[in-house]
């Protein structure tokens, strides 16, 4: 084989469903490692919601979006099949920002080994994006405290279910919105939430009040849209709300509108938006916060497993949908 | 004299204007001092738009409702008439909550006495709930550096103006929002502020682009409304917002939508309400903070000055218009 493949970004998505025209498949030489470089044969690529806004024009936003002609932006994990790096050795399993591509290149920088025992799967569903996310917003901008209540929004998505399970095994009650009854089952049986609520067919505010009954002090927002409302009349003074994903909004045309704002007055709500770019220095405080989790068998995932690349397309739509079952990648 | 006045809560406002119906005026008996209290004679008393709140029935609020029958709550200035109190004496000059009423009996807990030289005028518009709120705000929540940019809501009203004012000494640039264009020329003519924008006439996100040319890092905010959006869409990276105030909502059946999310999360907003019972044991460090701003002259006000207790009713309703021009309070 001489060849691989790469998708690069065509064009800008508009609101709505995101067509293949969107991207181009191409097709590039096999590269060879220079000098101090590898080349890293990718074996899963990671889908997460924060590509929706990569793709966009926003030049202000927190990172740069991709630009048109190269490469989609995206994590995952790969091998090493070439290397002239001394830290670096062929078979060497490693994680980082990666792209859609089945090779690429890399001076190292950015990428981690894989610790041993860690499968992939594990890889890109806890200790990457989700679990870093996860981890930032719950501790860094949240800050629980045992016996609070939080109610976490697209709870069963890959950075709302890492949360509620931290949250459950810090002594929170934990209580998850979706989109399924499937998934509000495997939030309460599987996770061990307090209780979950669907979004499409409960009565949320009714809910809230059966299951919130000491009221909200922690709302962990992964998607926008009318719970926000719901949540805001359920919180308790000083209560804190981390603002980590808007899934519902990134893809419409006409975005929902916020909740009024009189019980941020009322209650002294502290609202606090928070990406990942800002914090990749706190990385390994991050990983040392949340491994002992991992290890005492507290964060359980489910790895929602898409074949090749070009099935990447049909992923990210899965995501505007919520048609995914737990963390969302593409095995090449 | 036997008797005097005061005006109790009578029935809880429904959302619009505030009828006189709201409260009963009653006559009592003129009190004298019991051991270790005092009696004062009020002087001024001051209208503030927290009031608003305080009438409610909602008990999840940050200070309990006013019950009915009770003498409605406000802040405001007297003189000592009657003592047993070692601390005060006949003739001394105080502050603090009041209430609707000619006279009142106090143990002098809460009331702090008038520094030499400030007026009553003076002690209500800057040294009262306005300066207090309006450093706490400032500084505990919003915590401005110099060469950022402010945006202030309701920004000739007793809060806004010293915010713009303090700011302004600071070093930052200062944009008002006001609804009347005298409100406007006052804030850059007489204030100092670098620039004025009328939501009633203005396009305010015209208005926005050409005052923050840098954008705006601190919004303040005390009156909701649709300005929240245009601001929210002018807000740098890491911008913070101080909510103080929703005073365009507080009477309105139909509190207004507030802005979509997603630039939380882009720009990493952070929001914090806050309201002064929180921090009343910090009134000291904030006069620290406040009080020489206002000795080199730096915190201009002015006063709007009703006459006559049954005027505080009329003087509600200039608050939720916007009709009152600088501080509002009552000469009793």
């Amino acid at each position: 084989m001489t060849t691989y493949t790469a998708i690069n970004l065509k064009q800008r998505p508009e609101p709505g469903p995101i067509p293949a025209s969107t991207f181009e498949v191409v097709q590039k030489a096999l590269p060879s490692a220079g000098p101090g470089e590898i080349v890293v044969k990718q074996t899963y690529m990671s889908l997460d919601p924060a590509m929706i806004g990569w793709m966009s024009s926003d030049t202000k936003s927190y990172i740069p979006p991709v630009a048109l002609g190269d490469v989609m932006r995206s994590s995952g994990t790969g091998e090493v099949v070439d290397s002239n790096h001394p830290d670096f050795a062929v078979g060497d399993r490693v994680m980082g920002m990666t792209g859609w591509t089945e090779y690429f290149v890399s001076s190292g920088q950015g990428l981690n080994k894989l610790p041993a025992g860690v499968d992939e799967e594990q890889a890109l569903s806890v200790f990457a994006l989700p679990g870093l996310t996860a981890t930032q917003g719950l501790y860094g901008v949240a800050k629980p405290k045992s016996g609070e209540t939080i109610v976490v929004s697209g709870a069963a998505g890959s950075v709302g279910s890492i949360v509620g399970q931290l949250a459950k095994a810090d002594g929170l009650t934990v209580i998850g919105v979706a989109g399924s009854d499937d998934k509000c089952q495997w939030l309460v049986n599987e996770l061990g939430f307090d209780g979950a609520i669907n979004y499409k067919t409960d009565d949320v505010n009714a809910k809230l009040t059966e299951l919130a009954v000491n009221g909200v002090d922690i709302f962990f927002e992964n998607t926008g849209g009318t719970i926000q409302q719901h949540i805001f009349e359920h919180m308790n003074a000083h209560g804190r709300v981390a603002v980590c994903g808007m899934i519902s909004d990134y893809a419409s045309s006409e975005p929902s509108a916020g909740p009024n704002w009189i019980p941020i007055i009322k209650k002294r709500l502290m609202i606090q938006g928070f990406t990942m770019p800002d914090h990749y220095a706190q990385v390994p405080e991050l990983l040392a916060k949340l491994t002992p989790y991992v290890m005492k068998g507290q964060i359980k995932y489910r790895a929602h497993v898409l074949d090749g690349l070009p099935s990447a397309v049909d992923g990210l739509n899965m995501l505007l949908t919520g048609g995914n079952k737990g963390k969302l990648m593409v095995k090449l």
